[in-house]
């Protein structure tokens, strides 16, 4: 009884009421294919985004001094009909070579934030993993360059073509191979959609440990090849834990048989590891095993108003020590995020107070009684300690929905006014919106930011991840204008540097911060890595690196242009 | 009120009984240093154990058909001298060479279960990084074979040297270098012991996310180069998932800087994975930097009686359900273990009854009254069904450890009567205890199995970790017969590698595993594998594998006849 009236009392002081439960965005996978405006995994650096009606600029044209490497072949006739061949299926191949199919080749070219574009002229889709090493060894033996796509749902240009890459297309590898219900252990092609792996699982009992906003389209293949972070990962860790085995082609056609289903196996190095997060440059991820937990039948979410970043860390620390294991989300949003959704959606603010900043606390168990009287509990104490200034927790799955939106919406509403700078960054907790604040004044003194069409800066805004120390700094803007990007960069990559962040919490490197892996890692990491892809696929060719282990040639065909 | 009765009729049915409270082992981390027999993490292999009167057989000897290597240089007084102006403290070296020092040595000569003894006449103890730099450097550039060592609590005679390398014994690397409260990141030399690591987590509120017997003498280096697995994994998962980031030394004094303490950070290649379990073949590892969780406040410990392994496999399936997120641990031992626990520390059973397995079950949460209902629900689940015949709960910690004792008191118990043959594998769950009756028959069919001195083996026992999938097999012997191991290998291996299990799920491989690896990973696996080696630390010396990217010659010397 004692804890009841604990609640009773956490319900008065918390002036906790229900959360709005008007509909605030469609749903997120929808918005994907419906906008060029971003959704929660859209949050990269994205310069001067157009609008919908405007073709999407060549690669090659945005960065004009990256150019076609001589060394890789043309295309031939003898080549298409070679792949026809091989893959047997029409569908197959999708062939620009000896036809014109522009129209056809388009969605495999441009990436769906419409910032890359490339000028492939041939699609492989192979519907094994011993077609595509068959593929990959035609191409290193004809010098042929390749881009493994998933879903193409990346950020950063990585899985779409700079030049007249082909591309190797995973979508037709979409097999779910099995399920142990006993240990929770998923083998699935590279090519079957993380959404589509989730509800199987879920008509099991289980759920994948990630979920992203692009859920409904990207493949656990590219997931795994750019090492996702996602909504999960406060809770279910990073894929380098969860992934217990991979299936990959090197560009020699090697076959990397390492799909082990068990989550212990000391028997030599964890190769699997170099491919989670390589973004395709050491070859091609086939097949993964993949360890999923039990999935929470109880989910409560709150949403919080606070006084302080100060604040913010304490509640966040209150918030792991008294939740501690149903904690799965623990997210940011400032104030200048909060006025933006609210100015473009219009939508009832889920708390009638204002403050300068906003958390939303998601927890996810097996028993909702335990859970709620945890959450009351916990919300009790932040709101008697001064931590925490007013609340509200969502009372069924529409507003759980709705208060999420509040936070999945920033993305899509930031680019209501035309242009939005992403920066997608991880930073030591106790700075991480120090950041925001001096990029905010820097613009601020520059003159950039104000209400009126005359200032290019609508505004400088910061959320994200807290759980993972992953900041979204974000800067809205009416414009393209040189001005606001001088101000920008490289300070906000210096700052990181400074602190020892990353440039890239989850979004990985591709084409768009391939030149910027400076500031968040030494000359000396950068030399190790190139050693690396060097021993797969060579980019420079001096002796002893054309050669793989048993001899073959190979020649860095491997997502050139990209990665570092 | 509901749940309230429900607990009482699960009391009823269940008939729990207070545990027994004598205290049935010593600490473990004491009868590490008392007896050669085994606790929790002695499971490898352990052939012929000898008394520890005996003094320990040379490896050499043991092992004739390995020589040493020719091109490795034989230490003179030169070199030592450069070792001690190089490490100025007169404490960072041990020096056999220019005097007698054999009762110094032995204890980095010889392992801890006195199955492993090198010749070496040099032990050296760097105080930091810069000084592992210059030590290795020389080392390279003099061919100068070298055994990195931490706590020397391995299991598989891999951090004891084979001839006259060189110890490097990271002791003297033991400082704490940072903790941060609010994202649970702990930075450590590689040197720091992980009870002591764990101990200053503690009194912050937090726990090191691995836990195993050796605690009180194993380094966070050797755990990390090992990949252990030990007591926490089921819950805090492997340490490629908490491992943020590693500092290490290349043989030829490259510093690899790649301390991140971020939890994202997706820019390039995740190089430190391949520190983590690569038993110092490729560098010594000298920082680590590891995200730590909260420490759980309520701890419960039940323990069952079932009817057969189809029903253990129910029950476990059953708590990763309803415990959910509190479970972390669910542990599996055989009657015959029990059994052997009983015949030597006659202390009282747990329980009344007598079964075929017995099933160990521990939650850890933030909410002792959630965790005891949700446990009670628990039990009275798998009473009803009768999945569960019998089962107690512990009342109180030293019922805790009481329950606890039985089994990991398994290993020690074993010993007692000479020798014990000692498989760690992994195994898909459904066929696990398989190889335990597939073993026990084909030792009793030989008739090696018997109660009286003229049979060799006292039992055939299996007991491990339920949750990670990991059996340890283990045959309790009187005395070494080689018709005993004429029965064991390779069926053993052979049944693994048709299950594609793995040989060492959480040992390592070490000396005693090296010629094994082929029954657990392919000749491709094997291969890639080589080209890592070579790619850092060449052992075969064509061209191009004998310079490192920087054009510096590298000779093989990191712990060489081990590993793969």
């Amino acid at each position: 009884m004692a804890s009841r009236s604990r609640v009773s009392l956490a319900l008065r002081k918390t002036r906790i009421s229900p959360a709005s439960t008007s509909k605030l965005f469609r749903p997120l996978i929808q918005a994907r294919y419906q906008s060029t405006a971003t959704t929660e995994d859209t949050e990269g650096i994205a310069k001067g985004t157009t609008g919908t009606s405007k073709t999407i600029k060549f690669t090659s044209e945005t960065y004009p001094s990256i150019k076609r490497d001589s060394k890789f072949a043309q295309i031939t006739e003898e080549h298409v009909n070679h792949f026809k061949q091989l893959l047997g299926a029409e569908s197959a191949v999708i062939d620009g070579v000896t036809k014109d199919a522009t129209d056809d080749l388009e969605p495999f070219n441009g990436d769906w934030m419409r910032k890359y574009r490339g000028h492939t002229k041939l699609v492989l889709k192979p519907g094994s993993t011993e077609e595509v090493s068959n593929v990959l060894k035609y191409c290193n033996d004809n010098m042929l360059a390749v881009v493994p796509q998933g879903g193409n749902s990346g950020l950063v240009g990585g899985s779409v073509p700079v030049f007249d890459e082909i591309v190797i297309n995973m979508s037709r590898m979409n097999q779910i191979r099995s399920f142990d219900e006993i240990s929770g252990t998923l083998v699935v092609d590279a090519g079957v959609i993380l959404e589509v792996a989730d509800g199987y699982l879920g008509e099991r009992g289980h759920i994948f440990p990630l979920d992203l906003g692009a859920k409904g389209s990207c493949h656990i293949g590219g997931n795994v090849a750019t090492n996702a972070g996602g909504l999960r990962l406060l809770r279910y860790g990073s894929l380098h834990g969860s992934v217990l085995g991979i299936e990959a082609v090197l560009p020699d056609g090697t076959i990397v048989d390492d799909l082990s289903k068990l989550r212990k196996n000391n028997t030599g190095y964890d190769l699997k590891q170099l491919f989670i997060g390589a973004e395709g440059t050491i070859g091609i991820i086939t097949g993964i095993s993949v360890l999923c937990p039990q999935r929470s039948s109880a989910i409560n979410v709150a949403f919080f108003g606070l006084e302080s970043y100060e604040k913010v860390q304490l509640a966040f620390k209150e918030a792991k020590g008294q939740l501690s294991e149903i904690l799965s989300a623990f997210e940011l949003m400032d104030s200048h995020s909060q006025d933006l959704v609210h100015n473009v959606t219009k939508n009832k603010r889920p708390l009638e107070s204002e403050h300068p900043f906003y958390c939303l606390i998601e927890t996810s168990g097996s028993n909702s009684e335990h859970d709620n009287e945890k959450l009351e509990k916990f919300l009790e104490y932040v709101m008697e300690n001064d931590i925490v200034s007013d609340g509200v927790v969502a009372q069924d799955s529409t507003q759980v929905k709705s208060l999420w939106g509040w936070r999945e919406g920033i993305p899509e509403c930031l680019g209501h006014w035309g242009g939005v700078y992403k920066y997608d960054l991880s930073i030591p907790i106790a700075e991480l919106y120090d950041l925001v604040n001096e990029t905010r004044d820097k613009i601020t003194a520059a003159g950039l930011l104000g209400d009126t069409p005359d200032h290019p800066v609508v505004g400088v805004v910061g959320y994200g991840h807290m759980g993972d120390s992953n900041l979204h700094l974000n800067i809205a803007t009416r414009r393209y204008d040189k001005s606001v990007e001088k101000v920008l960069e490289p300070f906000v990559y210096e700052w990181i540097a400074k602190r020892s962040g990353s440039i890239s919490a989850e979004h990985g490197l591709g084409l768009a911060k391939k030149n910027y892996i400076g500031y968040s890692r030494s000359q000396t990491m950068i030399g190790l890595m190139k050693q690396i892809k060097n021993l797969y696929d060579p980019v420079c060719l001096p002796p002893p690196f054309s050669y793989d282990m048993s001899g073959n040639e190979v020649n860095g065909i491997m997502n050139p242009y990209k990665y570092i």
